[in-house]
C-alpha cells in the first residue's frame, strides 16, 4: 500500500490540505461534527471520502465535498511498544514478550493466538461495485485495529481464506486438528476470524470435537467489511481480546455485536447461538436465554450469573466426524418419498426439523418406521427455532416417540445436526451414538 | 356433560359449599384474591381445582385446597338473546338476526362465520396425562366463550377435525373452495379455528390462492386449550371478531397473542407471520416488521400505520396447486446428489434456504446447473429467517445470481415454498411462474 495508506485523488488532496496523516486524532465538521481518528483505505476505495473511526469503534466515511473544516487534535506517533510490534510482523525481528507502555513494564504479557479462517471481517468493500471479495490477510486485520496491542501480544496465522458458506466439514476437522495442538501452549486464548454465514456450525463442531479445551476459544465476525463504514470488525475483535485475556473461563464462543447498540458486544455459547438476520450487526442471538457474557462499551465483561456453562472439567478431544446425516424440515405436502431416498443413498440419521412441539404429519409414519427399522438415528427439534420440543403432549408427537424418534430438547436444529454428524462419527453403533445425542457434552441444552 | 358442567369430587364439594354455579362472577380469596367467572370443566378434568375467567379474558385454575373463602359476586343469569343463540345453536329455531342488548335493538347486527378444523383451540386437555385431543366442536367453543355473544352473531361450521401437522395441502384447497363460495355472501368476515403447527402456511396459501377476497379472513388457533388454565383461546377469539367487525379491512390475517403480555393481540398479515416459538402464548411473529394491526386490552383496534396491506382490489380466485417443490436448508455437509435426487423424483422448483444473504457453498454448483438445465424454478431465501436476501454483496452471491437462482427477497422460506407450489399450479410453463414468484400478490414482500 502506498504511504498515503489508500487515499487518492481528491481524499489524498484534502488530507494535504489540511495536513493530516492516518493515524491523527482529528475533528471535522461538516453536516455534523465528527471526532476520531482517520483510517486508512484500501486500494480500490474511492477517492470522495475519509475515513474515520470513532470513540465507539465505529468506522463512519464522510464525503470530501461536505466538508467544511478540518481540524487535528493530535498527530499519530508510532509508540516504541508498536514499532517493536511492527517489526516482529515485518519479519525484522523475533518475537518474544514486550512491555506494556508507560512505565508499566511487564515481560509475560498475555499472549493471543489469531488464526484467519476468511469471511467478512477479513474482507474488503470494492467501492465501485460496492461488493466485497476476501483480501485482507490476519496481519492487516491486526494493524487496522491498534487498539489490540493494548490488550495483549498476538501471534497471527492464516489457515485458509474462505467465505463460510464455502467451509465444509473438512475445514472444521482442520480447525479442530489446529486447536488440538495447542491444549499446551502458553496462550492466554484463541481468536478465530470467520465468515459469519456459517460460524454457529463451526461453533457448534469445535465445541463438541474439543470439550474441555483447557483455554477459551472465541469465533469472531463481522457482518460489514472491516474498511467500511459501520464495520463491526474492529469492535469485535477488540471485545473478543479482552474477553479472552480477562474473562478466566473456558469453552467456545462465538463474539460478535449485541443487538441493535453500538456499543455492546456479546459472548455467546458455541453450541446455543444462531444467526438471526441477514444483514444487522447484532444477527446473532443465544436462543432461549441471554448470552454467557456481555462486553460492555467500557470493556467490562459481565457474567450472565444465571446459567452455568461448560461444567466439563477434563480435555476429551474427539476430533472425527460422519456426514451422513440430513436436515429435514418438515412442512404441509412433504414427500415422504424423499425419506427413502435418504434411506438408500446411505444416509445413517436424519435430524427433523418438525412443526410446534416437534411433530410432523402422520403421512410419514410409515417411512419413519422404515427408517427406524434400517437403523437410522433419528432425532426430533422444531422449526420455531426457539423453545423446546415437547413431544408427550399431543397425539403426534407420542406416536412419533413410539415410532422410536428421540426429542432433542432444546437443542437448535443447526446445533442438533452438527452434533449428529460428529456423535456418528465418534461411536461404533447405534446405542452409544443415541446417548452422545442425549448427554450434554458442550451446554448444547 | 353433566349438570354441574365437568365439576366432580371434591371441587363440586366446594361449589355446594358456596352454592355457585358455572357461569357465576365470583371472588375466590386463596394465596392472592380472584375475580372472575367460574368455568366450565371437561369430563377428564381433576377434582382439585375451580377454573375461572379473569376480566382480561386469562384463565386461572385455582387449588381446592387453598381456597379460603368465596363470595358471589353477581349470578349467572341467560339473557334473552343467550337464550335465544342457544336455541338456535340446538336447532330449536331458526337462525335469524336477533336484537342487541340493553335498548340498543337492531335486525341487523354483524354475522360471522366460524370454521373449525381442528387443532388446540378445538381440543382439551386430559388432566390425568396431561395429553391435549381434539374433542371441542365449534359449538362448543362458542358455548365456551360467552363474549363473542356481545360482538356478532355467529354460524358455525366444522369443515374437519385435525391437528395442524396432519394438514396437507388438500386441506387448503377444501377450505379455500368453501371461502371461494362464501365470496358473495352476507358474513362481515370468517373466522377459521386452526392447530398452530402449520397456521402460517395455511395463511399463506389463502392469501395467494383467494387474492383481493372481498371480506375479511382470520385464522385465530391457541396455543393452550381452552379448557385450561391460562388458555389463550377465549382472549383470541374475541380479539378476532372485534377486528372483523371493526377493522373495515380485507384480506388473510393471523390472529394470536402479540407476546408475553397477556392483554393485548396481533392481527399478522398472513404471508409475513412465523411462528417462532413451540409453546408460548406469543410465539408468532411478523417478520421484519410490526403486525398489521393490534387489539389492545380494551379491544380497541389500532392499524399499524407504517405499512399498507393487500392493495389488490379485484378478487381473484386462483385456487390450483402443484407440490413438485422442495426446500433445501443449505449446511456445511449437504450433499450435492441430494439435488441430483430430487432432479430424478420429478421436482419441478426448489426453494432454497440459504445462509446469511443467500448463499450455498460452491460444492452445489455444478447440480444447480444441472437442475437450471432441468427447467426447475430455483429461488433463494434465508434460513437466518429475519432480513432480506442481497445476492449482489459476496461473490458467491454473484455467482449464483449467474446460475440462474432468483433472490426472493425478504419472503420467508416458508411463504415462499407455498407462493412456489401455489405458482407452479397457477403457471403454464417456467416464465410465468418467475414472474409470479416475483409479483407482491398479498405483501408477501
Amino acid at each position: 500500500m502506498s504511504e498515503e495508506q489508500g487515499y487518492s485523488g481528491n481524499a489524498l488532496d484534502c488530507l494535504k490540505k489540511y495536513n493530516i496523516k492516518v493515524g491523527d486524532s482529528i475533528k471535522i465538521t461538516a453536516d455534523l461534527t465528527y471526532s476520531g481518528i482517520l483510517m486508512p483505505r484500501y486500494e480500490s476505495g474511492d477517492d470522495k471520502h475519509l475515513v474515520i473511526k470513532l470513540g465507539s469503534g465505529y468506522n463512519v466515511g464522510i464525503a470530501i465535498d461536505e466538508i467544511q473544516e478540518i481540524q487535528v487534535v493530535s498527530n499519530y506517533e508510532v509508540t516504541p511498544d508498536e514499532a517493536h510490534r511492527l517489526k516482529i510482523q515485518k519479519g525484522l525481528i523475533q518475537d518474544k514478550p514486550i512491555g506494556m507502555k508507560s512505565g508499566n513494564v511487564s515481560f509475560d504479557r498475555d499472549k493471543i493466538l489469531l488464526l484467519s479462517t476468511g469471511g467478512t471481517i477479513a474482507s474488503k468493500i470494492d467501492y465501485r461495485t460496492g461488493a466485497v471479495t476476501p483480501a485482507l490477510t490476519a496481519d492487516d486485520l491486526y494493524e487496522a485495529v491498534h487498539e489490540l496491542s493494548d490488550i495483549a501480544n498476538f501471534d497471527m496465522e492464516v489457515l485458509f481464506s474462505e467465505y463460510s458458506e464455502n467451509l465444509q466439514p473438512d475445514h472444521w476437522i482442520q480447525i479442530a486438528e489446529k486447536l488440538d495442538s495447542l491444549a499446551n501452549s502458553n496462550y492466554k486464548g484463541i481468536i478465530i476470524a470467520h465468515g459469519t454465514d456459517t460460524m454457529h456450525y463451526t461453533s457448534s463442531f469445535l465445541s463438541f470435537a474439543l470439550a474441555g479445551f483447557p483455554i477459551p476459544v472465541v469465533i469472531v465476525g463481522s457482518q460489514r467489511s472491516s474498511d467500511r463504514p459501520s464495520s463491526d470488525a474492529a469492535i469485535n475483535l477488540i471485545a473478543a481480546s479482552k474477553f479472552l485475556v480477562e474473562s478466566n473461563t473456558k469453552g467456545v464462543f462465538l463474539v460478535m455485536h449485541h443487538n441493535d447498540n453500538d456499543q455492546t458486544v456479546a459472548c455467546h455459547v458455541g453450541t446455543r447461538v444462531r444467526k438471526n438476520h441477514t444483514s444487522k450487526r447484532g444477527a446473532f442471538e443465544t436462543m432461549g436465554g441471554d448470552p454467557a457474557f456481555i462486553v460492555t462499551p467500557t470493556l467490562e465483561i459481565q457474567k450472565n450469573i444465571q446459567d452455568d456453562f461448560f461444567k466439563d472439567e477434563k480435555y476429551n478431544p474427539r476430533i472425527r466426524i460422519d456426514t451422513k446425516v440430513s436436515l429435514v424440515k418438515y412442512h404441509p405436502g412433504y414427500d415422504p418419498q424423499l425419506i427413502e431416498n435418504l434411506i438408500q443413498t446411505g444416509c445413517k440419521a436424519i435430524i427433523f426439523e418438525g412443526t410446534g412441539l416437534g411433530h410432523v404429519g402422520r403421512t410419514m409414519y410409515d417411512v419413519i418406521k422404515n427408517a427406524k427399522e434400517n437403523d437410522l438415528f433419528l432425532g426430533m427439534t422444531s422449526q420455531c427455532i426457539d423453545g423446546r420440543v415437547r413431544m408427550t403432549v399431543y397425539e403426534s408427537g407420542r406416536d412419533l416417540l413410539d415410532l422410536g424418534i428421540t426429542p432433542l430438547e432444546n437443542m437448535t436444529p443447526e446445533t442438533s445436526l452438527v452434533k449428529a454428524m460428529w456423535a456418528l462419527g465418534n461411536s461404533k453403533d447405534a446405542d452409544e451414538m443415541k446417548s452422545l445425542m442425549l448427554k450434554n457434552i458442550a451446554s448444547e441444552f
